[in-house]
């Protein structure tokens, strides 16, 4: 079995790294991780930095808040780069920009090492429960190497395409999350403004064609008001904020994207960051009036 | 049995009167319709005037285009009002306004007849099939006296709440779906410029959060560029209207709604107004060049 290095132990980080010693890798996590010691008692071992954890491994997996800490873990001082051999695995399963995956992608190529871009999607309850969606970019032979250790993640595993193809997949996903969010919240203001039951109008809506998982779930928490994360507001916008500086490389224009990542804006200059993203129907209360 | 009388024998209304003809009920149409006669052929009998049919009937059914049809049919010339008897039942089945579903709820009930607000979604595949969701608004009594009617006709049958409610819910669940076809759009039009497979990406995105009937269908559709209706824009765009002017009438802004209706708006500037709603996907992608 392959030997796997898991940098980013955080609430997806460390069940997910849990998953993978479970399912009987050998697992290295950095010492300095304040998960660590979680992960050690359950049977990892603990390494100073990335270019240690790289040195001694088959597979680097990353889960990181964002582009710049995946670029630092990368190409920064003590990085995977410094210890990385040939003919080892670098899976990123954080959600970055499509178009930074793909620099990494080329970066680790030129040092004989191949790189998948693996963002998942189902928040905390699916990496706990090993249930994630992954969505993967790169090299066919490079997705049928980390297909094991995906599928001790998650479920719904899927290889869309090329490098970027991945991060560009999830970068869609909270796309439309995001606005189908927006559409629930306005019809769900509309709806109580008018006096009209808004567990009847799920129900209704739900046998048709505007059912959707975000008014399944979501609406149920607008209607509980149930704010409480699930998926914090200012992680979602950080991932808009993804779209739409792909939709500028790719020059198209994202009316409902940049509307919706407006409305979490405003949220955030109230302080709301912290709360579910479903709190979208908060802001269109809010403008109603109520 | 109630006899019912069906006003309104379009794409939908044919297939829904032909149910209530199946299940045993003596129903009658309007003369002058064109399809009268494939009715009378299938045993309705053909009346007429909207009085007349109102005359003769412990139910009347409408299902018309807009507002203004319903209007004219109920209050114009020889309409409903001059024939209808008391303690017969209305049930408008258009897709019309919320506030005109209630004024003629009160103008009718001034005459003794209770009104029912009954839209359905499903499109003309669930008229023929009698699997349409039917939204009701009116009183509990009225309901239950339309059950077995509604029953012959559709399947996800729920009453939502007094009247008007049904019209709402309808508005709702057009915003929902117009502005998830607009979300479709984007992340499609975005990943297609970026090389990435719009099969694929689908598919990866039906197992998370991104999940909806609209991605499933009008995301097969884009895939596969079939734009034929289905439910065409202008058609759409009637809805998302009422949808906009509840908005204005319950002080609801509706950013979301109003921009898809635009969208709508410049496809049938382009003379595309006979296509799928899932055409917004064209016009995404004529704006970004494609």
């Amino acid at each position: 079995m392959e030997k796997i290095g898991f940098i980013g132990l955080g609430i997806m980080g460390k069940p997910m790294a849990l998953h993978l010693l479970k399912a009987g890798y050998a697992v290295s996590v950095l010492e300095k991780n304040k998960a660590a010691k979680e992960l050690v008692d359950a049977g990892a071992r603990s390494v100073p930095t990335p270019a240690k954890i790289a040195q001694g491994c088959d597979v680097v997996i990353t889960m990181l808040p964002d582009s710049p800490e995946v670029v630092e873990v990368v190409s920064g001082k003590d990085g995977v780069l410094e210890g990385i051999r040939q003919g080892s695995l670098f899976i990123d399963m954080s959600t970055i920009a499509p178009a930074t995956a793909k620099n990494l992608y080329e970066l680790l190529r030129r040092r004989g090492v191949e790189a998948l871009d693996a963002p998942v999607s189902g928040g905390q309850t699916g990496a706990e429960a090993g249930t994630l969606s992954i969505m993967v970019g790169g090299a066919e032979q490079a997705f049928q190497r980390g297909l094991p250790l995906f599928q001790a993640m998650g479920k719904n595993i899927v290889h869309i395409g090329g490098p970027g193809s991945g991060q560009m997949t999830k970068a869609c996903n909270q796309m439309i999350v995001g606005i189908t969010i927006q559409a629930v919240a306005e019809a769900f203001t509309l709806a109580r403004k008018a006096g009209v039951d808004l567990a009847k109008l799920r129900e209704a809506l739900l046998g048709g064609f505007a059912q959707s998982r975000i008014l399944d779930l979501h609406g149920k928490r607008i209607i509980e008001r149930n704010f409480l994360p699930g998926f914090k507001i200012k992680l979602h916008r950080k991932d808009m904020n993804i779209a739409l500086e792909a939709g500028k490389e790719f020059s198209v224009p994202l009316y409902g994207t940049a509307l919706v990542a407006e409305h979490m804006d405003a949220l955030l200059a109230q302080g709301k960051g912290g709360s579910d993203h479903s709190a979208i129907a908060l802001l269109i209360e809010q403008l109603a009036g109520l």
